[in-house]
């Protein structure tokens, strides 16, 4: 990546706090982008599927990404979701991250169509990036066969990194596969792959990637930092760091992810305000929050010893 | 159902023509529908998966909607779609649905998180039911998993049943599963359950449903609305008649459905602007057209002989 691509190292999909009524809860949003970003992450993406991005009409979004743009928090370090199944919503939402300072965005494909063919997948990527005709965007492609039913396939990748290659720089690959992150990493020298979760932080790093984009570094960001740093400075203590990490994360992937995180800040930061989601999704269950916590420290994370001020690194500068 | 409640019989996913920039035709829209309700067919459905609903901005949807409520169109004989992925979206199709007076509207559940609970599901539909709070409204639930990998539970139609009886008066069964569509209809009495292709139009009326709301209805409707006047008058040559039915829609079931449907449209009317398609659909390969037109007329349906200007029966009027 060049110094003007998307930040390297930890990113967290950061949550969306929202107030009772269920819509997006600003100022609690960017007291926690800043919580983050001082928490050991090296950038945030914005409006993903932690952030329950797709639950929010396109207003509700600008609003977010607005309230971004007038955040003090620093805007090379940010990637904001934008892909929606409608182009003319994804160009919008592109723009406005632009217009906001916001240069990386984060693209979901059109997912409500499936079994699409690599050149229509392609070229619904290219309308968006030919009409927002700004030389500054980096479009990272957001690759999650799981929600979106619609692979970014290496055909559709291959004509994105032809035709825009200072453009299309990445990919988050929320496959779960290791094994995809590596031969793509392998096959398209210079492109970004991100992994989705920092289980396998440490091998997707060692395998040429710029880092992960994750769910749980909401509340993992430290040990996802200890593992990155470790790696940068060659250091021995990495595979055991990541070994820490994997099972903290794999904790965490026993349990609906949104709701576990939400339930997790809930405990962090003593607000039960933080539990409100909206549907379809659905708060963790009474019975699996006292597993949640109990499970996290039985691998020695203490949700409850977690500072809900902690500040290790400032928000405003890049550490 | 009640007279009160959406129509039985055949109802086309209606097509959306394009205009050379992608972006909704609407008097070609409108012409389409009308032509549609003087073939055979009994209903629209409008916005829905063949509409390419989900690749329109909520704003082109309210174009939609605006136009069809201006126009001549008999409003209790359409089904609109207004279910998305954001609840205010969906919220604000449905009221727009409701001011343009179509009562009746086809409603995907949020589509982009996977492995959503019962009650999670019953919840983002209800939060919109309460929040129109018009008891003229009836929802049909579009169940297509294929497409949305989420399905329409049998534990979410009893929540909802329960709730809201009069208003969840139907599902809309796109699985394909002649068998889901039966369960249905015997588990939850009175429940208009509609198949999704119309080559299980006469099981699924013989199994007590209302009838179809399908795609290839747009070019099929007269051999549809044979089978289901067949039906009605308990006429021996049902069978027969959904046979041939049966054979062409096996023709159109090896085609990507959209593209095929308008190809087979500028074959009919001879206007090459029915190909625009938006992506990330694309046209129908050149090499594929002329296989289209052949394996139907193989099975006796010419589409060379289809008047684009036929209305066997009014337009305007209930036949």
């Amino acid at each position: 990546m060049t110094g003007s691509g998307p930040v390297r190292g930890v990113l967290a999909a950061a949550l969306t706090p929202m107030t009772a009524d269920l819509t997006p809860d600003l100022p609690a949003m960017i007291a926690h982008f800043q919580w983050l970003l001082g928490r050991g992450c090296d950038g945030l993406g914005i409006l993903g599927t932690t952030g329950e991005a797709n639950s929010f009409s396109v207003a509700e979004r600008l609003s977010i990404i607005d309230a971004v743009g007038e955040s003090g928090l620093p805007k090379d370090r940010l990637v904001v979701g934008t892909g929606t199944c409608a182009e003319p919503d994804t160009l919008e939402l592109t723009r406005a991250a632009l217009a906001a300072g916001v240069k990386s965005v984060l693209m979901l494909p059109p997912f409500y169509y499936k079994g699409i063919a690599d050149r229509g997948l392609a070229e619904s990527f290219a309308r968006i990036i030919d009409r927002v005709a700004d030389g500054d965007l980096r479009v990272i492609l957001y690759h999650f066969p799981r929600m979106t039913g619609v692979p970014i396939t290496a055909g559709a990748i291959e004509i994105l990194r032809r035709d825009y290659p200072d453009i299309v720089v990445g990919l988050k690959d929320s496959s779960g596969d290791l094994g995809n992150t590596a031969s793509l990493l392998e096959a398209f020298p210079g492109f970004g792959v991100y992994t989705g979760t920092e289980r396998y932080l440490l091998p997707a790093l060692r395998a040429g990637g710029p880092g992960c984009i994750s769910a749980t570094a909401n509340v993992t960001s430290p040990m996802a930092s200890d593992v990155f740093r470790a790696h940068e400075r060659s250091d021995g203590d990495a595979d055991a760091r990541q070994e820490q990490l994997t099972a903290v994360r794999r904790v965490l992937d026993g349990f609906p992810l949104v709701a576990a995180l939400k339930e997790a800040m809930t405990t962090i930061t003593g607000r039960a305000g933080w539990r409100a989601i909206r549907p379809p999704l659905t708060p963790l269950e009474p019975a699996r929050e006292r597993e949640l916590r109990d499970s996290l420290a039985a691998e020695g994370f203490d949700l409850d010893a977690v500072d809900p001020e902690s500040s290790p690194r400032s928000a405003l500068a890049k550490p």
